[in-house]
């Protein structure tokens, strides 16, 4: 792992974009190719078989190729040649049938495809896990009674379960559009020159068909500069990682000090002895702040040129490297903390009833409503309130105090009134349907 | 339509956006809550009755409103104290019931789906007019050869009914991707102060459903803090304004005095009497140019704290209006490229011409490959390139000369060998599995 | 000011950017461009005085320019020929002197410099009161402690004032950096067709230079595809808001219900009597949240192709006009922030103590290694947090009782281990270094 | 150079944010702190020494620190104990003075700061060599005239001298704001846990000032949470690589066979011989596709909370270090680029012919005017383009043959109106003043 990117990614995602996987993707793309052409008789058996023999993606210089990349701006004129110098080594004849009816853009796109296949299969364990583990939070703090809050501030209870049911809806609801788009995207490429298949021809529909089944990939017609789906992929991972950061910037919010509702486990300090920061939480905000402008970097790059561009292809593996290793990070991140996570159950009650009960005005208001009518009772509640802060009384009692409210209103009327269990609402009907999470 | 934005927008979707719309969509939600209200019990029905009466956006004075909303990071403060003084007048008591159980971020979000519904309705017709004249610009050209184009080169022939079947699928694709994104997104809020319903109870969860059905939104869950649903509508609106911006480039390219294969009906200059400008491609790609920043700002915003954040969903109201009406900006401006396009086949022919017959160098590569070997083929081709350059000889004529060359192949052989027709590979096929779409 | 738009613009910008100000602007340009013409004897004076007294910008239609815009991708040309039509009502002769010389950039271009000078004047005087207020605000609390916070949690004391001086560093330079790239922008647009002001000739030079000093701008060459100096204006634009966001953020943070150190002046809630929000902070960062990614969309349409673009330079005015608005916006937001900001000096003070003195670990860590050696010190450190967190004892008290730490040092020696005063470092020094502010 | 980012790197700047160099400019800090401190008289000399002798960053497990990276947000804590186990082999007692009065982001920053130092050392010879090449390019094509292009169609004329001028004042003023704002955000950080230098007290200052001058960097107060700076750098590469990709734009589109007016040098195909591809362009545009969002992502991550944040600093190693290697890409690309460019002045002249003389409309307008009248003018040049398209005939022969125009002009009097030469304007001036470029 790159230290530089160490933050924004993970040793198993480096590793599905480093040299070694790039030149064994391209090359794989050769062999099978060799392979379909050769199932459907476009070229002789031998062929694919002294290519697939021959092939050694491990043996190419990638210094060469990085080299040969910016001159001519693309990888594969340099790994074919090389492929082709290690296919003639074995045998002179099959070498002319490398790379048979493809343009360098079918070694690209479809090396991406096969670097992508493999870095969903890298991140799916750990996102389910987190949708796991965000599950088994809800549901074990389905009573957990805590403060929700708006804007930064105390505004009415809440449950813990219920504030995780939401998080996970979001997560799963994300994941699963991302899953869908990234099945939907993973097309191989293979339309030669500008997407006739025309040096194939007649064979260039049978070994596209051959070609996909060979990689495990989708079959379908070339799309050289039609990037939408693979747009879909990114966007879907720019959302799945803005969600998953929306949940770590709750997590680092509960853990401040004045607050400490949540714990990680980790996060020691260089310098400060007692620490115990949100390191996961920052981790994963940052994929969550990097994502969205390599989101805009890729559609940017959208607009491409007649039948193959110059310019916005080129930049595509580097950005969607980019944004998967942020998505796959920002999952390692969050499946870290969720199963660290230390929940406070006592302070999230201390903070709500530290508000001295104020968050209870608007109940206040709708029951005082009842008798008093609407604008009494928001005159009512506005002096309780002031009256409350000054005197540092909570403030169902200083409601208690005024006569208006003493003349509707017996104390047991009163008495459940700032009881957080008996203002919640829906919130368990909610977080059992967003545990269920159909949408 | 704002002079400074009217690149960027149409007059329809501009309305859409406007004050008197922003202002009827606030009031809808407010009046059709009272209706849901009042029909599960939760208020009295003359209360709805009254307020659906009293209830005039356009006696709101839009200006209080956005004061109150730098104030109070809001609209929907003032928006509620409008309507409830508008109730007033008509019956005191039922002011009271104005915004029951609801929080401003209820009325703000429902607004933005009520204005998005009807933004879809705007785009929809025009969105379906691009893709059916671009099938039947590809059906009448079914047979127009033309030069394929990579990197900006000639590469090998293609037809111009190819090349538009891939602007239709991509058209179609992300076309159908934001439509379901779309409806997918359009979920009414209720969610009261922190999403508990707590002061709609035991009645919130029968009046979100009956609001939703009062408005013709989804129901659901409260979903404050949770915008993806909402950003995978952005991102499609980003996706499918990118692919139409691909489209308008292609148009602007092949418009070039020099290679004149198009021409937009429209485009006049300010100076210079002999222009005809890609006007309406220039709108597109100024479309295409604009929304990525815009989606990323969309989805940076998405880290919103706790139960209603602080800034992001702030952000929101503008941002994705913006989005929204690049996008129909950009379907508005390719409708009328489409609907106006003049295609001079008889041009894109002499463009492929005056190559000089260089673009059959691979088909001449494979051919000759077959009976001298690939790299006494390469070779041969390489000298007759350099010597039909130096020339102007045409290629195949001056291959032909080659001694090597005339050796092992008869001028029958050779040719065909740079007609257009004979080296387009799968081009009909693949434009009909284009049109047909199934992806 | 649109409601759609009210959190990210103030009134006068909407009126900066308003269809009449554009009009304004462009026909400005035109009566200058009359005049300089004019004074250089390139057209009659008299013709120059016939355009400047026919010109009534107020009295185009707006929704004519709006529809020409988007047919012709520029609204030059209608307001061109609007503005020929008024003249030739006045006198005929004269129209043909309308535009002398001049493109339709050169109009847009033009005016849009116009805009932003206002614009500049506009936001100017906010930009200097947040400056002011934050200096104030420094010298009023250079000597009140409280709690440094870092990855959000209490790391050593600071004062409030050395915070503020920060704030007014960043705020200071991003200003200053706007200033100096606002002032460089703002050069006159006068090319012609293809930037040779060859339908100017001979004159186009001195007509260039008169036509900057009529209109108060710079003079140069035109800058047509040039757009790196704009650029520079609108990413200082982006700077200077996400430093201003950077505070905003800070003070919601110090706003929070559990910290309560700051509060705003207004922010109520249409839900909850009781809250008192950071509505102020909220619509900055929206601003500072939305910024980014249109400065992307600016920087991804500077690649504008030959002498003049198709697509890129469309989108301009819609993209700076929302960049100026937001950074606006920002400035407006936090003008009003710091003229009403609360400082509760006690609360920071006591939510230092509430650490118990743990956030002194560090500097006990320092003073033990003085006798004990580091090791040693460390390990002691260690073992006083973990009991001080497990007794409710204070840290420094609890240090104070291990044997190790008694034998080396008297309880003189410790008594000022935990005084915030004796643990500020250069907080005063870089207090008043950052307020002078030299880089 | 990791393949998957070689289209937007190069081979320096991937070393100079290697792991190698990441290590050593982490253990330069370190470093060069101690002899500060020690120089100032906080710490003995020879702990001092011993640090810098057993300092060995090329002994430090990479694997280790990005794995402590994760787990704690930052990479210093792993580096400093490395160092600490370094030196404590050597003297034990020294190892307590390694990383004195600092933080952890002391380290990250300050070794940000020395790698951006040698990137730009790597960067600013080939930016000097482009903007030496297109100046040469310029004078050599002074009086080369060409087609000035809007909208990508043929305007008027214009010489490649103008052109490449105004390329050359672009990306020279861009370079020399990008100079100013990298120079200006070299400052070295060390501020200790919350920026008051508490744990260096009374030293902090002068190590400070003894630390910026070792390492060759700039000295100020802290700037934990003030980006501003290096957000200068960071968009000022945005600026100036955008630049750069509207030259490249404009030469691909030069480069287009049908244009055909400008040559790269390189470019082969992997499956067409006769093409030589605009590589360098679509290298140089990659890099400018991708920067923009980039840019967003550093300005996003600027909202960094309190004394040091969480998440938005800890995405800055990874996202500046993408920034500077696009714009090291581009400016590497485009040097390639300039250094090898064939300029085709015959071609420029004859597309130039081949419009017929239509671009000539204008002036002819203005000349026509000066005795038929501006109305007439208009008129007879119309009426004369659309002959001239119908026959064939060129523009200002087919004038000549109006009745009208005979009538009011002599032969001679037309003799010169399509001589391109005559119709250049300013060119020459204004390519002149470009060339010397004050601004």
């Amino acid at each position: 792992m790159p230290l530089i990117d160490s933050l924004v990614t993970t040793d198993a995602l480096v590793e599905v974009f480093s040299d070694a996987s790039v030149l064994e993707a391209m090359v794989a793309f050769e062999v099978a190719l060799a392979r379909a052409a050769a199932s459907v008789g476009a070229i002789p058996t031998a062929a694919a078989e002294f290519i697939a023999r021959a092939a050694r993606p491990d043996a190419i210089d990638a210094r060469d190729v990085a080299r040969g990349a910016r001159e001519s701006a693309t990888p594969s004129i340099a790994v074919v040649n090389a492929l082709r110098d290690q296919v003639r080594a074995v045998d002179a004849d099959s070498a002319a049938h490398v790379h048979w009816g493809a343009t360098s853009q079918d070694v690209t796109d479809t090396a991406l495809m096969l670097m992508l296949a493999r870095a969903y299969r890298v991140i799916e364990p750990d996102a389910l896990r987190v949708r796991e583990g965000l599950a088994r939070l809800s549901d074990a703090h389905a009573q957990t009674v805590m403060l929700g809050r708006t804007l930064l501030l105390p505004a009415v209870p809440i449950t813990f379960g219920l504030k995780v049911a939401a998080w996970h809806r979001a997560a799963t609801r994300s994941w699963n559009r991302l899953t869908g788009a990234w099945e939907r995207a993973l097309v191989v490429q293979y339309g030669g020159a500008a997407g006739t298949r025309a040096a194939a021809d007649p064979y260039g529909g049978a070994i596209a068909a051959a070609l996909a089944a060979e990689l495990g990939l989708r079959a379908g017609p070339p799309w050289h500069t039609d990037r939408d789906r693979l747009g879909a992929l990114v966007t879907a991972c720019g959302l799945h990682t803005a969600v998953l950061g929306k949940i770590a910037r709750d997590i680092a919010l509960l853990m401040q000090a004045e607050i400490g509702e949540l714990a990680e486990a980790g996060g020691g300090s260089s310098t400060m002895p007692q620490k115990r920061n949100p390191s996961g939480c920052a981790v994963v905000i940052a994929s969550a702040v990097r994502v969205p402008g390599l989101v805009a970097a890729y559609l940017s790059g959208m607009l491409q040129e007649h039948e193959r561009g110059a310019g916005g292809v080129q930049t595509e593996w580097a950005t969607v490297a980019d944004i998967v290793q942020c998505t796959g990070g920002a999952v390692d991140g969050l499946v870290r903390i969720v199963d660290g996570l230390t929940i406070d159950a006592e302070r999230m009650r201390r903070n709500l009833e530290e508000t001295g009960g104020v968050i209870f005005a608007e109940r206040a208001r709708l029951v005082l409503s009842s008798k008093v009518g609407a604008d009494d009772a928001q005159r009512l509640v506005a002096t309780a309130i002031q009256r409350s802060r000054e005197s540092n009384q909570r403030f169902v009692e200083t409601l208690a105090t005024l006569p208006e409210v003493t003349a509707a209103f017996s104390p047991d009327d009163l008495a459940d009134l700032d009881r957080p269990e008996a203002y919640l609402g829906d919130a368990e009907t909610l977080r059992l349907e967003l545990l269920k999470g159909v949408d």
